[in-house]
């Protein structure tokens, strides 16, 4: 059976279902609690004059199945740059292409707004999304660390200054 | 002999001794035609109604020895998080206290906007570095690989689409 993909931005009336994808790929990745962010944080973030994300939804049959997060960044070598942050498709709609659908809208935006790079982070192991990656001509960088300081520590180091 | 040392957020006329210091490192790091951001994009980027930066720098006597450039980015779990791109402390004015006094205003700016994280790279063998963040309470993630897709790959792709 042919399924439809449709991609377009997501408007305000989408985000509980984007906030579903997050929660369940959290799930999926055994970390339930994680996620902190809410519906109306996210629709706040995405409008206003200076909305924090761009978020694409794949819809399959008029169902959102996949969004796809990104934002801009901006290097001090290479001055504004896309960075996507998540791409997510649910488990029962995986190998239809939605994923790939998603990418390539991504990679449109950026290639729209002229940017000199476009970024994201890949978890090791994960040899299949690295393959397609690299198949599409990105580099992988492997010498760096994320360093993250979450909102106690941050809390802990100004209460110390 | 004492230094003052003056952290502030850059000003339009400041730029020019901002890609400076961007440029400085860059040679330090053997890549001096990496660079590839110019003054104009700097300022334009860092004002309007949607800056794609907040940039501080730190003087001492006067002149501007040091930056911290950072905006924010945003996570589907944490939801608004700042992300600290790059900071910079010229060779001759190293072991003052000026890097601790930008990190630490990044850090105010990031507690004030009330971010449930920050985050930056650093290179896996920058072990005083990493030394640094722990201390101040952050944490290493190092099963990540950044994925970069720059320019010119992006055209290509974007032309077999």
């Amino acid at each position: 059976m042919n399924q439809t993909i449709f991609i377009r931005e997501a408007a305000p009336a989408d985000y509980n279902r984007v906030l579903e994808l997050i929660q369940e790929l959290a799930t999926f990745e055994k970390e339930p609690d994680a996620v902190e962010v809410t519906v109306d944080e996210l629709i706040a973030s995405a409008s206003g004059s200076s909305p924090l994300f761009t978020c694409f939804v794949g819809e399959v049959n008029d169902r959102i199945e996949g969004i796809a997060l990104c934002y801009f960044r901006f290097s001090t070598w290479k001055g504004k740059t896309v960075h996507l942050e998540d791409l997510i498709v649910t488990e029962h709609m995986r190998g239809i292409g939605l994923g790939k659908k998603l990418y390539d809208r991504v990679l449109q935006h950026a290639h729209k707004n002229q940017v000199r790079r476009v970024e994201w982070v890949v978890l090791d192991w994960n040899t299949n999304a690295i393959e397609f990656y690299e198949k599409t001509g990105a580099t992988m960088i492997k010498d760096w660390y994320l360093a993250q300081m979450n909102e106690t520590a941050l809390q802990e180091y100004i209460n110390r200054l």
